[in-house]
């Protein structure tokens, strides 16, 4: 099983497969290596170890084959019988969040959102069906999520996080602006808008100033 | 001048100081290295080395002054004169970032949207005016801007970024899932969330796995 895989190799992967889906779409047949590498912006040299690891066997000198490597990857990728995340917090964030992912992935979908405020229970909103806070734990459990989705503002984080890992959850996308705790076992992922877009502006001045002295 | 500082190093400050507001809101004077490593998820003697990097001088024996830490973070982090980016793309992702940067932070703001939609030109959404794509080469060469959010479409992207360098900007934090090709001096944060979600859901049925089997 994907047990030796990093997370890192997983982020190419998906990468990959994004521009054979797009591939797919436009009914081309081969890819080079080279494609896939500028894609993902990366080498060639590191796309053919990474095609080798989820056992493509076809050969690369004629390009590899767009729908074989399509399946290889959603083999190693995909949850057989598909994942069903849940997302807590559906404000403006929230909101786009589900906008954005709606459709995207057969295999990976929200499956519920939830609120702290009651009167949003009952809405569909992009196709999800939105639940109060009370019933997380419940809907984890029954559901056995292993992913979720956190879109709520930054003092709440650790309390959701701290529920969602009681109730079995593995895995966490992280948009609040908050240094979650957890267990060991539990894998997260930070997109810290704000630090980013400060860490785009310090370097794009340092760029500027750079540019300005030589 | 900045130009030793990595973007790590900015990230890890930009943390520091989110929490450094959030206690000075809360009127505490006084912050120990290792709460601020906790904030950031680093180790304090990381904390302590950052700190003497911006040339904060007190002693942290009985901790930091909240207020002067905040400051010469600032310093050090924020345009003097304060940075006005542009976002280009004002659909649901678009619309959302406008949101949740709105008045966060006085030095750093969007002052100006983009949308290839002309019927959007002239609305203020979260604050910020919204103008037809024509304009935008003009208005980033004019206000000297230097940062800008990509929130378009893949497709749309790669030309979006093209429009943005050659009018002069030099930081870009792209939301849309594809690889941008830019000069060397530009520097791009990607935010790739279906990626990164996918890598979260393996993570997290590798960690289940794994759980199972011991």
């Amino acid at each position: 099983m994907p047990e030796k895989i990093s997370s890192r190799t997983i982020g190419r992967l998906s990468v990959y497969r994004r521009l054979l889906l797009n591939l797919q779409r436009d009914r081309q047949e081969a890819v080079y290596s080279h494609q896939l590498a500028a894609a993902a912006g990366v080498s060639a040299a590191q796309v053919r170890r990474d095609v080798m690891a989820v056992g493509y066997t076809g050969s690369p000198v004629s390009g590899y084959n767009v729908e074989a490597l399509t399946e290889s990857i959603s083999r190693l990728i995909d949850a057989p019988a598909g994942e069903g995340a849940v997302l807590v917090g559906v404000g403006n964030l929230g909101r786009a969040v589900l906008a954005y992912l709606a459709g995207r992935r057969p295999k990976l979908h929200v499956a519920a959102a939830f609120d702290a405020d009651p009167d949003k229970a009952g809405r569909v909103i992009h196709g999800v069906r939105c639940h109060a806070d009370e019933e997380l734990t419940g809907y984890v459990r029954q559901n056995a999520v292993r992913v979720a989705i956190v879109t709520v503002p930054a003092e709440a984080a650790q309390g959701v996080a701290d529920t969602l890992v009681s109730a079995g959850v593995t895995g966490l996308l992280n948009f609040a602006p908050a240094a979650l705790r957890t267990p060991e076992h539990v894998y997260v992922e930070n997109m810290d808008m704000l630090t980013t877009l400060e860490k785009v502006a310090f370097m794009a001045r340092s760029a500027d100033q750079a540019r300005a002295t030589t």
